[in-house]
């Protein structure tokens, strides 16, 4: 049947199409009910809101996400059809018994996720079984070709293409930038694609985002790589991988991240942006996402399935007891990564690591000889050469390296006691960073000026948190303080 | 911060709430973020959605749950403020761990789940835990709590308040009008709350809606028990064990059925509704919900658990291998109820099972002698009592049994061959009766003509499927061809 569009500029986040009681009653279609929508070839599936008033019957509403993939104006037709319950429903509920699922069942799973029709709380159930039963290597294979398949993929004429990836869960741990300007300088090609926070207080795509864009078209991409040798990209809105960012998103809801997704989403994501070499930091420690055992344990299972994939990768498990870097939150992160490009009272643990990493893939592609990758890297880094590097990249990013706004409000808190800072915990204080607006509050989060071993007086400032809202900022700073996620002894 | 009410008949089927751009902005409120809404002393938690037109900063538009709720009206004022994270989405990590709950921590799931601080998703993480870890006895008594006492409680001053429940699975089981109507006419007190369709095609409260109002309010529900002895409520609008709809809801998507909620959910709502007596069928076979040994342990369960509650429990297990009646749809199933009550041309299945359970009730409450129940029950159904009773019910709530309205398109499939019906798998017909739009389009669904055992003849019609839309019975019959749920030896 053929509507017409009102405008009705409703961002919900999802494509929800708006339809007249009336209407929805002669078609047989209910709240909740997913529907097609076409115009000429395109199409997106939608779920199904009623209104009684705003339009006449023939007339729909439909909400941004729907404007922006159907290229619809005020008063265009479409056409509406019913869409066959989705096959996926039926294979969801295998896995919560810990039936394995074959290569084509996790293809259907995947690409119904990809075209929105599974509701959040269908892949919610997907999660848990993936979650609670694990995967095979097989399935995992799988389902990485199933998430590469069902998405965008970046072919390069360069034959080094580098990448790097952390698995995350440690707060601050902004090294990226950082790496990818030294690499790029050296002349490596590295076209980074991130991801944005899942259970942490912010990820690289949001740190960039407070300085520039990161939603790049695939041209837009290549343009910034022909350019800089580099990008600093968000995943998602290349289309790379797109089961990934909803799968994510969904995930995050209770700070979930199932290893077999964790890896086959890793490994689909640098496929897909063509990366031929990879290196892999698995942070571990009672603080980190995984122990030691669990990190070794990754470490093999990434090392075995890249090579189904003919994927060169090296992996370094590094300690993860505590930040990296004293800022906390997107802006405060970047904040830290321009301290350490350019030289200016840098945080020297966030220092150490990227030029650790940095010599690491200056060696794997070639650009420096074994052993000789670090002394490289920090001559980059001391040069100016990197920090030069980052603004080229931010530049062509439609960025620019100026003030960075701080946070409306925020709270000093006090050290009780003098004494050695013995512990600080990543779950607690990104919690924290959380509860005071990050990810989507740009300029909020915790700010920490001592790390493990360091001394602290009684009444000094042990951090700062920064946030958008009154009512977030006592939230976060309650939390800090019945909390105490930095340990004095 | 106060907000004016612009009139924005939405049904969106949960409460939410749209805010212009730039007070979210303001506010540091994004899409998907949960606010409270307030008026006078009522409450509720609503989920953010952003707009840009429509109307201007400091007005927001609410759906149609927030206006009932909070009894507003266009250019009426609300206070809306940010709401916690809702602590149970750290909960709900835990049990996907298999970790036990804690009462305290059921309590604050169910609590959260009732005042829709949760989403879907997160919902469907807890119920994926609940179906995979399992549960104590201890946590089925704290859950079953958690769920009554977060509702409506209904007190009768009957000391002798009967009811009856199926688990259901058995498509066309629609016992209950007949047992509730017999019952009632031997004066038995039987306010019965039916739920609707989890899994199936209809449940009670969708069947009987096809002639009577369901969505009771207590007041409305006391009256008419007042006046019949009975009712047929759909448990629902009374607000008894609110938080079992909604887990009912999410359970749906993937049809998941986890037995401690399954339990809890049972349990809960026969002690919201004041009962005493209870008869639970439990139907068991190859082709029912649970297998014979799966329902003997299902009743020893409840048998346990019943006691911790003081609630007498009586456990028939009944074989559940073909659907029961002809009907299986909302309005065909309530077509072959008054066909047993009418006496004419009654399934005999269905009248069979309806008076085994009806005797049990009559005995179990002391209106007939031990041994004595059947004689009783047959003799009220006979009479034309038991049908008396049932339009007296209707009639007490708004409905009248008068013609019942057919499905727009029907399509009658035939037998290939001649032979003997040797089996008839039930989660097919459900499936093709859900496809045809059962539970939501009342008329539609799948009539069948044999039952086991029974002789048909080549190109006889095996089937009637009927539904309101071409496309849902195209999909209904092309299944039921395809899948072939009656077998022919």
């Amino acid at each position: 049947m053929k509507f017409k569009i009102r405008s009705f500029k409703i961002g919900a986040g999802k494509p929800i199409v708006f339809i007249h009681k009336s209407d929805a009653k002669n078609l047989s279609i209910h709240v909740g009910n997913r529907v097609e929508l076409s115009k000429n070839r395109k199409k997106i599936i939608a779920v199904v809101d009623l209104v009684g008033s705003y339009f006449e019957p023939g007339e729909v509403g439909v909400s941004r996400e729907i404007i922006k993939k159907l290229n619809l104006k005020s008063g265009d037709e479409i056409e509406i059809s019913l869409t066959p319950s989705p096959q996926s429903t039926g294979l969801i509920q295998k896995k919560l018994s810990c039936t394995p699922y074959t290569k084509k069942e996790l293809n259907t799973i995947i690409k119904d996720i990809v075209n929105n029709a599974l509701t959040e709380a269908e892949i919610a159930y997907f999660i848990s079984g993936v979650y609670h039963c694990g995967m095979s290597d097989n399935e995992i294979i799988n389902l990485t070709e199933a998430i590469y398949n069902n998405g965008e993929k970046i072919k390069w004429s360069h034959k080094n293409v580098a990448d790097k990836h952390s698995i995350g869960g440690i707060p601050g741990n902004r090294t990226t930038p950082i790496i990818v300007s030294i690499c790029a300088a050296a002349g490596v090609i590295i076209p980074k694609t991130s991801s944005r926070a899942i259970t942490s207080a912010a990820g690289t795509a949001d740190s960039v985002e407070s300085i520039a864009r990161v939603d790049l078209s695939i041209s837009e991409m290549k343009r910034v790589v022909r350019k800089t040798n580099a990008c600093l990209a968000w995943g998602g809105s290349l289309g790379l991988a797109p089961a990934d960012d909803k799968l994510i998103q969904v995930e995050r809801l209770i700070n979930l991240d199932p290893e077999p997704q964790l890896i086959a989403s890793i490994l689909a994501k640098k496929l897909a942006a063509g990366s031929k070499f990879v290196l892999l930091d698995i942070p571990y420690g009672k603080n980190a996402k995984v122990s030691r055992k669990k990190a070794e344990h990754l470490k093999n299972k990434f090392k075995k399935l890249a090579k189904h994939f003919n994927l060169k990768i090296e992996v370094i498990l590094t300690k993860g007891d505590e930040p990296i870097g004293n800022g906390i939150g997107p802006s405060l992160e970047i904040i830290d990564v321009i301290k350490v490009l350019k030289r200016e009272n840098p945080p020297k643990d966030l220092e150490r690591k990227s030029l650790k990493m940095a010599s690491i893939i200056l060696e794997m592609v070639g650009k420096a000889k074994k052993g000789e990758g670090m002394k490289k890297a920090q001559e980059i880094l001391n040069s100016g050469k990197a920090y030069k590097k980052f603004e080229e990249i931010i530049l062509a990013q439609s960025g620019e390296i100026g003030y960075i706004r701080k946070a409306k409000y925020s709270h000093n808190v006090t050290s009780l006691r003098s004494g050695k800072i013995t512990a600080i915990d990543n779950k607690l204080v990104s919690h924290a960073a959380r509860l005071s607006g990050c990810p989507t509050d740009k300029a909020s989060g915790v700010y920490i000026y001592k790390h493990i071993g360091e001394r602290i007086g009684k009444s000094e400032v042990i951090a700062t948190i920064y946030s958008e809202s009154k009512q977030k900022l006592r939230e976060a700073v309650e939390f800090f303080i019945e909390f105490k996620p930095i340990k004095i002894g």
